[in-house]
């Protein structure tokens, strides 16, 4: 099994400083070396219908299902995890072994 | 603004032949210049209360805006989204400008 994605999309409580999350969030996982990579967006397009409400999305990468639980084991993502939760309105946790179904050029185009 | 990524998270129907939708999907892509790359994966961890029932992932990477609103406005991925909807029971999308907060290494590991 290759790498494994760690995915949660959100919605924020009304009031919370979401810049503040994300300053913590990024702070977290770059002291985190099972982390291998943290990629998160915002929604831009907007369609209710379709985001369901939610806003952000954030993507953790490891390189294994094995870091994938230390990091979830790790104390410091237990301490993040409860002040995150709590600024939530909602949130789906999804995780994943990656299936690469069509990898990107190698050279950027 | 660089990549853009448009992220569903799905429950499929009862029934539904997952990996007919699967190879569908994965053809679709292949043909479409304009993907850059294209992800999926299914959840392994089966906690309902975090995966509200959503049990796959589909990413689709694009290298601007510009080819995300090229692919979402083909003639070719309409009739698929008319199939593909119609497999599911519910289902979000998200479609964002990718924020890479910790960049992979530049070596494997």
């Amino acid at each position: 099994m290759g790498e494994v994605k760690h995915l949660c999309l959100v919605k924020f409580k009304e009031g919370v400083a979401v810049d503040d999350v994300l300053k913590g969030m990024t702070q977290l996982v770059s002291e985190m070396d099972m982390v291998k990579s943290f990629e998160w967006g915002q929604d831009i397009l907007n369609h209710e219908m379709l985001t369901q409400g939610f806003t952000h999305v954030f993507s953790l990468t490891f390189a294994s299902a094995d870091d994938l639980t230390s990091y979830m084991n790790h104390e410091r993502h237990a301490a993040f995890a409860g002040t995150f939760m709590a600024a939530l309105e909602k949130v789906v946790v999804i995780d994943f072994p990656v299936v690469l179904a069509k990898p990107p050029p190698l050279l950027p185009a």
